[in-house]
C-alpha cells in the first residue's frame, strides 16, 4: 500500500488536523468528534445545511464548509458512515433558530444514522428536514444501497442549496430546492483502477490491465459491467448517454455539466472527457450553461471519472452563481 | 496504459479543446498553435506575463491564464518544451505596449527556446524580460537541467507577479519581483509511483512496491535517493528540512506553504502532509501566513507530493492576496 499516511487508524483525524490548520479562516474542526463547522456558525436566522458520509471522498464534504455552501460536515471513517452522535452535534452547532437541512447520500448506513440524528435533534426542539440524493443511474440496488446511489449531484446540490440558505430562506423552501436539484440531476462513473482502503491494506477489487468498470460506485461497488479499455470518447458516451436518456434531456435545454475525477486521475484527462461530453451534448442541441471540471467527489486514489448533468433553470443558475467561500470551491468573494 | 485519452498524439490538443469549451469566459485557445491567451489580451499599458513548458503538469500553466495571473501560456507536447514560434506568438498576443515577461522553468529546452523567442520578439520591437525559476533543492544538475530545476515556486511566482502586473507596474519592476520570489522560494518533491507518458506507453521509471523516490523531478527525473517507504511524517521531514536549511529560515519568519499533489495523490493525503509540515515549521517558530494545498504542478498521474516554501514579506502577501480569476485559481472576484 503506497500512501502518504502515518497509520491507517489516524488518516481521517490527521487530515482533519491539516484542514483545520490550512483553513482556520473558514472553518472550526473538532478533530476528536470529527466535525467540521463553518467558522461563524450558528448564523442566527439562517437555515443550517449539513452533510456527511464516509471519508475518502475529499474534498467532499469538509471542503465544502463555508459561506454559501455547508454549515457543517461530519466525516466518518474511510468509506464508513458517521455516527448519529456526530450528526446530532453538527446539527446543534449550526442551528441558528431557523432549522437544519440534512443532505444525505443514499447509502443504507448514512440513511439510518441521519434518521436517528434527526429524531434526536427534533426531540431537542430543532426543526430538521432531510433530503436524500440518489442520482447514480448505473444500477438500481448496490452493495451498500437500496435504490440508486447518491453521488456527484450531492456536490452541486450543496452549492446551489447553500446559496439559497445564505439568503435567509425558510427551511421548507431550502429543502424543496434540494429535492428539485436531486430530481433534475443524474450521474454515472467509471474506474480504470481500484482504490485501497487504508485499514484494509489491499485493493477493494481487482481489474485486469486491459479492463475498466463502467458504472462504478464511489466505494468501488460494482457497476453495470466490466469491459475492455476504450478510448475516452467511447467512455464518455457510455456515461453520458444513460444520463441524458434517464433525465429525458431535450433539444434546447441547458445543463450544468460536472466532469469529476475519482482521485487518481489528472486534470489533463478530465478536460479530454469534457471535450467529448461537450460534443455529445452539442449534437443533441443541449447547451452547457455552467460547468465544473476537477476532483470533487473522489474514491481515494481510484483512477477514473464520473459525469453529472443537472438540468438548469434560472433559479438553479442564480444560486449556482451565488458567492461561495469554502476550502474547495470559491468564487464571488 | 490506463488513461482517459483517445490517442497519444491528440492528448494535448483535445485537453486544450476541453479547456476552451469549459472556460470561454476567461480564455481564448488557439488549439493548432497550442496557445492559451487571456480573453481580454492584450491589455493596453499592462505588462504581459507569459509562461510555458511541456504539458502533463496541469493545471500549470494554461489553468493559470486569466485576470491577475498569466496573460498567456504555451504548452508543448507532454514533458516537451514548446517551440520558439509558440512563445513568440504568445508574446505578440499579450503585448499591450508595456513589454512582456517570460517566466521560464529551468530546463535546457525551455531556456533555449524562450531565449530564441525573446530575441525574435525584441527584433519586432517588443520589450521582453525573462526570469528563470530554479527552486528545486533536490539536485544540482539533472536529466534535463543544468543547475537546479524550476518547480513549485513557478506556480506561486505566477500568482504574485501577475498580481503586480495587474496594477500597471512597469516591466522592470515586474521582473524584479519575479526574481525576488524565486530567490525566496525553495521546493522538493517525492514519488510513490512513476507516471506514463502517453506516447511512450510505459512507465518512465520503475519503483519497487516498497520503494519511493525522494527529490524526484516533475518529469520523473531521478532525485536524491531511492529509499524504503516511510510514514508521511518522515517523508515530510525529508522534504521540508532541506528546504528550510537551504532557505535559511529563521525563528519568527513567515512563509507561504504549498503542499502540491503530483497528479495521482488524493487530497486527503495532502492534508496529512500539510499537518506534518505545519508542526515542523511551528517547531522552528516559523509561521505559515498563507497556504495552498492541492494538485497544481503535476506529473501526469504520478502519486507523490512536493513541498514549496516561500519566505513572505508584506509585498509578497499583498500580491498573493490580490484578486485572481483563472480556471484553476480564483479568489477576490
Amino acid at each position: 500500500m503506497k500512501k502518504l499516511i502515518n497509520t491507517p487508524e489516524n488518516v481521517v483525524k490527521e487530515a482533519l488536523e491539516g484542514m483545520a490548520a490550512a483553513h482556520s479562516d473558514l472553518i472550526r474542526v473538532d478533530v476528536e468528534q470529527q466535525i467540521v463547522v463553518r467558522k461563524d456558525a450558528p448564523v442566527q436566522g439562517k437555515v443550517g445545511v449539513i452533510s456527511g458520509g464516509g471519508s475518502g471522498h475529499e474534498p467532499m464534504h469538509g471542503g465544502f464548509v463555508g459561506r454559501g455552501m455547508l454549515d457543517a460536515a461530519c466525516p466518518g471513517a474511510v468509506f464508513t458512515s458517521p455516527v448519529p452522535d456526530q450528526m446530532l452535534e453538527a446539527t446543534r452547532a449550526v442551528n441558528g433558530g431557523a432549522g437544519v437541512l440534512h443532505i444525505v447520500k443514499n447509502y443504507t448506513g448514512d440513511i439510518l444514522n441521519f434518521e436517528m440524528a434527526a429524531e434526536l435533534a427534533q426531540a431537542e426542539g430543532i426543526e430538521v428536514e432531510s433530503v436524500v440524493t440518489n442520482d447514480d443511474v448505473a444500477v438500481q440496488d448496490s452493495l451498500y444501497t437500496a435504490g440508486r446511489r447518491g453521488v456527484g449531484v450531492t456536490v452541486l446540490l450543496e452549492k446551489i442549496v447553500g446559496g439559497l440558505a445564505e439568503t435567509g430562506a425558510p427551511l421548507s423552501q431550502v429543502a424543496e430546492l434540494a429535492r428539485k436539484v436531486n430530481n433534475q440531476g443524474r450521474s454515472m462513473g467509471m474506474a480504470l483502477t481500484s482504490c485501497t482502503v487504508p485499514a484494509a491494506g489491499k485493493p477493494t477489487f481487482e481489474l485486469g490491465d486491459d479492463e475498466m468498470e463502467i458504472g462504478i460506485g464511489i466505494h468501488g461497488e460494482p457497476g453495470r459491467r466490466r469491459v475492455k479499455l476504450a478510448p475516452a470518447d467511447e467512455i464518455t458516451e457510455m456515461l453520458a448517454n444513460p444520463i441524458i436518456e434517464d433525465l429525458g434531456l431535450k433539444s434546447g435545454e441547458q445543463v450544468l455539466a460536472f466532469v469529476n475525477g475519482m482521485g487518481g486521475t489528472p486534470l489533463i484527462e478530465l478536460y479530454i472527457v469534457y471535450h467529448a461530453l461537450n460534443r455529445i451534448l452539442k449534437g443533441k442541441n443541449v447547451s452547457i450553461a455552467r460547468n465544473l471540471v476537477g476532483s470533487y467527489i473522489t474514491s481515494l486514489e481510484m483512477a477514473g471519472c464520473s459525469i453529472t448533468l443537472v438540468r438548469l433553470d434560472d433559479e438553479l443558475i442564480k444560486y449556482w452563481d451565488a458567492p461561495v467561500h469554502t476550502p474547495a470551491l470559491r468564487w464571488g468573494v
